[in-house]
């Protein structure tokens, strides 16, 4: 793979899980395809599961990582053309990405939307900046739209504790005092469009997601009839997408609680605010597969630097 | 050992300072220990000498260091359990900590008392949070009530610069102007204790640390005469425990003066307030033992890496 | 060499410059002179190509990096002696300098003219307290006065890139918002007077550098004259140096357009403001050499590394 920029541009889910598996049996068996190249990560917002799992993948293939928290150590970039740049920004998409380019082998990106404006959030200027503009791949570790390595990490662990092999997963929106962007559940629903399962989202009236992403995805507004003999439940909040970027409601009626839960196994991503989009009780129970599928960002991380690098060396 | 959370937690001091100076002799001969280990830096507070000096531990064994200003890069953690989440915290410390032990081999924290409220400070909420949920070894590098790296480097410039069994050692309070922390005074007290040495506390009344902490130790609240045929001071100030965190005075009378210090040799784990705690003369002369401590930093780290590295491999 | 404080400072640029483009055909060639060898880069400012570059330099050449934003992670530096430091400063640059010396072989330092204070900034307190305190060489990532790594790379990118002996160089001002620093000009000037060149800087009136660093320089009021068969032209803002940090005029006749470039090639240290200090089709076209120069940036602090280093083995 060039960039690895969504979770719909890989070639097979199956062989790419199933890849991860190996590799996480013997982390360190590909050293050497690292050695000499360096991984740039470059954050424009904060992050801990992300910033560690890609830094420590990049580790396990014996490459050099660098590590800036863009927005606060480096230059505010200009992303549009054609700009006078007689205002805040100080360099322009088009040098940071080529300039980075010369120093990293693979640049890593974090940069979330803003939920003001849908419009320039869906125009992805920060990782389609990168992509367009750098000589080198690009990896999304969260972007306005999607985080694929959280959606790849999430079919590890499906693969993992999946017993049957057309698994019922539901996603289920749950409460959040914040407005929180798409993008997991963006990744998770177009990860599981790639599954053998039994997929359906559920969520209150108003929560639907970008219709494009969730075409022909079940979607059910009554979250106890969703949940009926799942297997899987990953649970989520997101805001508004109809009214962009609001949050329309916090009803604690929709928080997951074991009772919910029956015998599904629970997901989700992290961080996670307990006993409002989750009770104590499901996260310390042993149905709880958070903690695994943190684990597993390691190797959804390792597994697509180890395509890019392979790609790299050919 | 498996965490090390205290000084006190060591079985034998002297058999530790022994192995550290060893050590310190050939750093770097121990560097396939730390082969595919990840050592994880996490600070909640500002750090220079802890953070080059650990980092420098960790590779001088052949470690793979992560280093993240938790507080800036990271998401607000909660330590209370049952609460409901709906307030300025995102993560629960259950969570962040099993997260982050997914990513590291050993996680060392940098959590300083907030010094308003004692209860909270003497729970040391942050670093007993990843101690008790973390699945790895953690490493203090600095919490509310210890210090313990820097003890176990005070103790090895002790034992290097000491020329008789049992010399005199004096801590001595100094005035600053804004109230500290007492960590490193509390450690510092607790490795004496450990110490063939005459032990000797001076303050002016009202500092006096925790009385758990300094049972059975000499307290002098005249400094001149504490200080008489010492063969090593160390100089630092903290804030009142009884009163607590107050600064209830700044008496200048109590700055060590190099005539103060007779022919003792000064010590201090710095940063230091110069002509304030200690006048110029002295951490300029050749009886100033700062710099010598601050690279013993490096070993204490090292030593007590060593050891953890070695206790996992079995 | 010991420090590299300034490009004033190196015996021959034209071997240093030999030497640093025969490193940059195999980078890796002597990974094992940096061995258990650790660079520290500590900024006192913000910075992309200096970060990123110095440290992919320091890992071609196989040394570990430890990285600091000083400002934000550690504590205020004092720099005047005697003082009696009871206000906003907690450590000396006296002990700072010494201490870092005790985890790193080498320091590479960054910090900014402030631009309200000429005495002051021309004192170079903060890479000048290092150079005299520390007891490791010292390495000038841009400093108040200078930015040599950058002028070394810009020498290497016009050895590239010159078709005959005497190339005419032009440095020519440009309009910007805001009031920046002279280092990087006065570096550019310091290489380029050791160079054999037909070398003009062009600026409007009342923007001139220190004469003590043009001393003998040709200088040229008007742009067009001085650009005039030019066959590098090298841009760059600058605050007025007489009227000391003030931006007296951004006339944008003085932006660098195609047309004024003719057949020369363009150079600048970027970050760059796109159509405020050249316009977009200069930058987008084949003339352009920045991406280039920012290349030249990791073999400048290669080169001067590896010249550290095995100066440190004798």
């Amino acid at each position: 793979m060039r960039h690895f920029l969504s979770i719909t541009e890989i070639d097979s889910l199956i062989n790419l899980v199933s890849d991860a598996r190996a590799l996480k049996k013997s982390p360190f068996a590909s050293k050497d395809l690292g050695r000499n190249k360096t991984l740039g990560l470059l954050f424009f917002n904060n992050s801990l599961r992300t910033r560690l799992s890609t830094q420590k993948a990049a580790l396990n293939l014996g490459m050099d990582v660098m590590v800036m928290s863009f927005g606060k150590e480096g230059w505010a970039l200009e992303y549009q053309d054609g700009t006078i740049m007689d205002q805040g920004t100080s360099e322009h998409i088009r040098e940071a990405a080529q300039v980075v380019s010369q120093y990293c082998d693979v640049i890593a990106i974090r940069a979330f939307a803003g939920l003001k404006d849908k419009e320039k959030d869906e125009a992805e200027l920060v990782l389609n900046g990168f992509a367009t503009y750098a000589s080198v791949p690009i990896l999304n570790m969260e972007s306005s739209l999607g985080h694929p390595l959280q959606a790849l990490a999430d079919a590890i662990t499906l693969a993992e504790h999946s017993k049957n092999t057309k698994p019922k997963v539901v996603l289920s929106w749950a409460p959040h005092p914040k407005a929180l962007p798409h993008a997991v559940a963006n990744s998770f629903v177009e990860m599981m469009r790639q599954q053998q399962a039994e997929f359906i989202i559920t969520h209150p009236k108003g929560y639907e997601l970008n219709p494009a992403i969730t075409e022909g995805v079940q979607i059910e507004y009554d979250q106890n009839k969703a949940l009926k003999d799942a297997d899987f439940v990953y649970v989520k909040n997101w805001s508004s997408y109809l009214e962009y970027g609001q949050v329309l409601q916090q009803d604690p009626d929709w928080m997951i609680t074991q009772e919910k839960l029956g015998k599904a196994k629970f997901m989700h991503c992290l961080p996670v605010r307990r006993n409002v989009v989750v009770e104590d009780a499901v996260l310390d129970g042993h149905q709880s597969l958070v903690v695994e599928q943190a684990n597993n960002r390691t190797y959804s991380a390792q597994i697509v630097l180890k395509k890019i690098l392979e790609e790299i060396k050919e």
